[in-house]
C-alpha cells in the first residue's frame, strides 16, 4: 500500500470522538460521512496549502502537527496558528469565498489529516444538519481564543508573553521547533534562546 | 414608557433579516424567538460588560457602536473588538463557560441591542436547530477575520496598518474616536494624529 494513500477503511474514529465532545452523533450516521473526507500523510516541513493559491479545503489533524504561516513583505515567516491532534485548520476567509489564500499550512511534524473540501462540507452539512452544531462551537471557541491571544500579545512583556504559552500549552514546548514558538508569539529566535538561557542558570 | 425599557413588540426584523443573510429562516419561527432576547438601549460611555463579572450574555447590535477592551497592567485600555450594526460580540471564551471576564464592553456611541443569555441562547438552539447554521457562519467569518488581522497587525507597518483600517472601514473612521482606533490597531494616539497630518500637508 502506497504510504501517501492510507486505507480508507482505516480511517479512525478519533473524528468521530471529537464530534461526541460536542454534540450527539451516532456511530451509524459517522459511517456515511466518512465518504466526505479525504484522509492523507505528509512529511514534515510537506506543504499542504500554499499561499497564492485557492483555498478549497478544511483540514481536521488525526496525528501530527501543522502551522499556518505568512510571508512578510520583508521575507519573514509569520506563524499564526498551529493545529495538533484534533484541531481543525484552515484560512477560514478564503474558504468560505472559496477564494485565493495569503497563508501557507506546512507540516511541522509527519502529519495525517482528514481533508473536506468547501462543497462536501456544505452538502455534509446540509444532510446531517446535527453537525452545524460542532463546527459552531468548534469556530466559536477559536474565535474566543483568537481574541483571548490578542489580549496577551498587547498586554504581557515579551517574557510573560513566552511563559504564558509554554505553561498553557506545555505539548507545543516540547514537539514544536523553537524558532516556530518564536514566530508564532512574536519574538525572535534570539529573544526566545536568551529566555530558556535565563530560566537554566 | 422608560427610554431603558423600549417596547418589545418593537423589536425590530433587523435580526430576522440578518439571518436569512446566512440561513433560510420563516417569520412565523422569528416571532417565537423573540421571547429569548431583551432589548436594551446604552448612553455613550455606559458599561454594558464589566471585567472581573461574569460573563452571561451574548450582544446583537441593533443601532449605534460598542467596543470591548481590557486595561493592561500599565493602566491604558487596549480595544480588542468593535460591532456596529448587526454585529454579534461577548467575550466568547468566558461566555461558552459562563466564566468570568477579562473584557469591558462598552458604548462608543447611544446603542440599542438585542441581549441573550447563555441559557437561552442554548434552549433557542435546541428548539430551532436552523439557527445553529446561522451561528456557525457568524463564528466562522468572525474567526477567519481575526487571523487576517493577525497577519495585517505582523505584517505591515504602523502607517500602513492605519491606511489598510481606514480604507477598508471607512464607516468605523467616520464613527470611532481617533484614540480608540488608535488602540485597536496598537498605535498611539499621537502617531495616528502625526499619520493624519501628514495625509492632510
Amino acid at each position: 500500500m502506497n504510504m501517501l494513500e492510507p486505507d480508507k477503511q482505516n480511517m479512525p474514529l478519533q473524528l468521530l470522538k471529537h464530534i461526541r465532545n460536542f454534540t450527539e452523533f451516532k456511530k451509524e450516521e459517522f459511517e456515511k460521512i466518512q465518504e466526505y473526507f479525504d484522509i492523507q500523510m505528509y512529511g514534515k516541513k510537506d506543504v499542504i496549502l500554499s499561499a497564492g493559491s485557492r483555498c478549497s479545503f478544511n483540514y481536521f489533524v488525526l496525528e501530527g502537527c501543522l502551522h499556518m504561516f505568512f510571508t512578510g513583505e520583508n521575507g519573514i515567516q509569520r506563524t499564526v496558528q498551529f493545529a495538533i491532534e484534533n484541531w481543525w485548520m484552515t484560512d477560514n476567509l478564503a474558504y468560505q469565498k472559496g477564494g485565493v489564500t495569503d497563508f501557507t499550512i506546512q507540516g511541522v511534524e509527519n502529519t495525517t489529516l482528514l481533508k473536506i473540501s468547501r462543497e462536501n462540507q456544505e452538502e455534509l452539512l446540509t444532510k446531517f444538519p446535527a453537525l452545524e452544531k460542532y463546527f459552531r462551537k468548534i469556530y466559536e471557541i477559536s474565535y474566543g481564543a483568537s481574541l483571548m491571544k490578542m489580549k496577551y500579545v498587547f498586554d504581557y512583556t515579551k517574557e510573560e508573553i513566552y511563559y504564558h504559552f509554554t505553561e498553557r500549552f506545555p505539548q507545543f514546548t516540547q514537539r514544536v521547533p523553537q524558532y516556530l514558538i518564536a514566530s508564532y508569539l512574536g519574538l525572535t529566535p534570539e529573544y526566545v534562546s536568551e529566555i530558556r538561557a535565563k530560566n537554566r542558570s
